[in-house]
């Protein structure tokens, strides 16, 4: 029997999904969650800090930040703006030390599919630098980083494992550090477009549509890997499984004096949910997708937010000539 | 409480919905359904006879014609001039007698979102010979027909109802009869891109998307209007719906033993169901949809497909002379 | 004898021909010129005020405002309000009275083609009420007015003359007045992208390129129509057109000590020149256009450039409510 | 004083100048030309085989195909076919024992600027199949080569030198041969877009226009490096050297009989025609070109030409099966 489970590539959902299993519980070894409001912003941290949240929760040891904007922060300046410096402020705490270093920003996905297209657009509106810092020294003593970028495209395009791109690219570059930016699938509907996932453990390009293709992190390409990811989509096999999910537990809510139906309820999860599930799908449906009607504007627009949040991050110290010298 | 209904623009799943409502019954007064297998395509024709049957089905008196293509159609050359031939036949046999006659084609939908453009491309991909037949009389002796078209775009983005801007273009070019093209919503993910339906009695455009506009029909613009639409997503809530329907099927099967259980299933449709799914919605969700992740391609080909059954169809008294003069 | 003329839509280059054919003149007869300097916008006002003036420069009687930005406004954010205001200013003094007025704005020209795709790009990014404020009672407190818009696309797409499609949807939505937008040919390649035409007598559309197509005014629409243009070409016959003049006006300097030479180069314009350039151009040349290398940037800026004039123009009573409450 | 030269990517066109150069010489040591023609095609083949050649020519030892179209080829189904089995057939015999083998190509150029971007739409539509080979072993019987490919972006978009990043790549794909495409100037308009350059010297990516970045061949890529262009501009400072060159000669046809000016006129070249070249020109010409206007299409048509003639090229031996089982 196929299994049908929950894609998310959130660590903050993998969280939720922990609580989810063991509500009783409220922390878990390894494990540090703190959460804080900043404006119309949820910033909440997942910090994993030994193998054993690591197993726990599926993800590495690392720092997960997660930023969600609610409905706001698409439709006034201000609201745009705060965004932009909050998102800043975080890769700052996360990415220390970035004086005179050499980054070089990875832009994952494939620009032919609008919902994977958001690491190549990211790359498309950088500041990029490095050749002018190479080619015209006086622009050294502007402060600025050495910033280059690619998008390398996905393996169905190139018939290249991007893992194997990259570390090309990077070996002759020699960045200090990498970013790599990447559209992610969420559990939520709630959340699509409108979260910002920060973390220094690195990614693994396609894990959240289905393929595990092989890891960029600090392992496979020698130097830190940082990643920035936005959720763009539900997986449409997820979404009905969180159906399902809702649906039994209002059927228990309703069905709790009745004894012999709810403790049926509480068996059919979860193995005899998979079978429910596959009764459901057809053939095909691995490759549907839960989106915004409006996605290819979303895309645009967090698009932008992210390569101005680099800009502001990565230039900080001289933020105002980038604005006046270059085209952004 | 608001209702959460299943979005149809497909009369063959409406008949579906009509048969699943009232599973021993076959036939319906005022409709009738043939359907036959040609090749690898499923061609069902629903006529609506009469208005008992039209207030049954929800649809106009008129002809209903579906033409599933499964699989095989995107993927070789011969699969698409199959599919190309067999809807440019069913056109010819919907629309009678077009010999010298003016066409106006509609392109509904907005170009800038990915799954509504569809009509916009295939009115970008039509041989458009008005013009040149006006001003180059020669042409008239080639026996190709009049065609014209336009996209006008939708209320969100011109500020006027579509059905404004089309009697006011047709009011001054005066065609024939009308062709509008449309992109539809489905019930099921396996019609998705893979199905076009062709019908006699106009269309209400946005009506798949949830508001209704001002309809199309020989009615408000005085000629006859014909539609070819593509389903290019299924409504989530929708999908959210089909799923519990199916879960609650297959535990009907599974509790049937259990009386009790079984008779407390059978209550809780149709009016709880309602209250179930409110439960399990977020605000904003009635703009989710979901599409294939390919769906960028998808509508490249289907599009490029109805533009060429469309110049097959009009100009089949000479296509050989239409292939040689215009660039298509 | 083919004709190579020069092709230009711009009057204030239209006038400079004028003082170039009669470089001793200044002053001609039902044509006043001012320009100054605002910053770094240079500002012609070209105002025609009788038919002799009309017949001499080959525009109607009415003014013609063209603002030249040079190089700087593409870049820095404070230039780019600054030329936002200016051309808001000028829309102001040229568009009297359009409290509670309704506007239907125009995107000429062709999506498909980069430089002709300026007129519907603007209307792609303009905020858009009149629906809005129809649907919504409470919204016409708030001082907006109405704003439509349609980008009708040209003949080649179409097989209706714009013109046509123009008189239809104005003959149904009766707005109080018109806005066209398009794209213009230019004689020099420096105005190219960093020129903007504000004029009140209406427009041809396509006369740019070629093809007078049915004018687009008062007189043929009934309301009073304006216009803005923007040159994203130099027409290729009109540069070589420009650069045989500048040879032999460079020529002519160089053997003025030569009588007999001289006297030869000055004979051998006009009517030679002609027969010279049919010599150079090989047939197709006539669509051959000279634009930027980045041309699609351009295009992108430019158009967001007006879009934003014209709602700051339109809704200047309440843009800050606009700003907030609409997405632009 | 900047020199204006003329521009040319085309081996034929700089054999061309040679021979206007030296207009009683038809052979130089080192250079062989042979020209045939098929059906509506031109083809010429410039043989390098010596270094004096390559110096006289500025090109290096090697051989040069040119295909010229004329105006047909984009209009008609069959003559596209008969020019992509052409361009199949000379690529063979350019690139031989291909059997087996890898092959890496390298789709050059800027997907955001409209002319520059052939490279990157071949790449997007070429069967790629080396990771299904690797993944699926029964493919491999089906005697498809193992074909991969990337857009490795340009310098302003990266800030890596194109050349650094296809290195990267090749030292971990190790294809046996690498095909580059890049679109090209030309310094006749007439052959824009309509002409396909195949060559076995490798490539200079960005020469074309302007920067000579660092060769892609066989010696800095240690594999044989074939390309692929078509020109898609003419530099527009390349065409108003041609318009003055031909002016030039216009006039001394007609001034023949006065001897002293003929004298004069034949005096003014070159170095004068620099000089007058530099009063012509503005700031900012130097990225002006000429194009056609629909550049778009004719761009999409291109490169959908070459990914198909390298399809048939590289997958010869079962073209058939590649039809059927790979959509392209």
């Amino acid at each position: 029997m196929t299994t049908y489970s929950n894609r998310t590539d959130l660590t903050l959902e993998a969280q939720e999904l922990l609580v989810r299993g063991e509500p009783d519980k409220k922390d878990f070894d390894g494990i540090i969650t703190h959460t804080r409001r900043e404006g119309k912003l949820n910033i909440t941290k997942v910090e994993v800090t030994n193998d054993n949240g690591a197993a726990k929760i599926g993800k590495s040891v690392g720092t997960y930040v997660t930023i969600e904007m609610g409905n706001s922060e698409l439709k006034s300046n201000e609201d745009y703006v705060h965004a932009r410096s909050a998102i800043a402020t975080e890769l700052s705490a996360l990415i220390p030390n970035i004086e005179n270093k050499t980054v070089l920003i990875i832009g994952l996905g494939n620009w032919n599919v609008t919902p994977d297209a958001l690491g190549p657009k990211v790359v498309s509106k950088l500041a990029i630098t490095r050749h002018i810092l190479e080619h015209f020294p006086d622009e050294r003593e502007k402060n600025l980083n050495p910033v280059c970028a690619i998008a390398p495209g996905v393996l169905g395009i190139t018939g290249i494992e991007t893992a194997e791109i990259i570390k090309g690219v990077a070996d002759r570059v020699k960045p200090d550090f990498i970013i790599a930016i990447d559209a992610l699938a969420s559990m939520r509907t709630e959340r699509v477009n409108k979260t910002i996932l920060l973390c220094d453990t690195g990614i693994s390009p396609g894990s959240g549509v289905g393929n595990k293709r092989k890891e960029l992190s600090k392992n496979t390409l020698g130097v830190p890997v940082y990643a920035i990811g936005v959720p763009t989509v539900v997986d449409a096999i997820t979404m009905a499984n969180e159906t399902i999910e809702a649906i039994i537990n209002a059927l228990k809510e309703e069905v709790k004096t009745s004894e012999n139906i709810y403790s049926f309820m509480k068996d059919i999860d979860p193995q005899d949910k998979q079978e429910l599930i596959s009764k459901v799908f057809n053939p095909g449906d691995e490759n549907m997708i839960v989106t915004p009607r409006g996605i290819d504007e979303a895309i645009t627009i967090m698009s932008k937010l992210i390569a101005d949040s680099l800009n502001v991050f990565i230039h900080r110290h001289n933020y105002s000539y980038l604005q006046q010298a270059y085209l952004m």
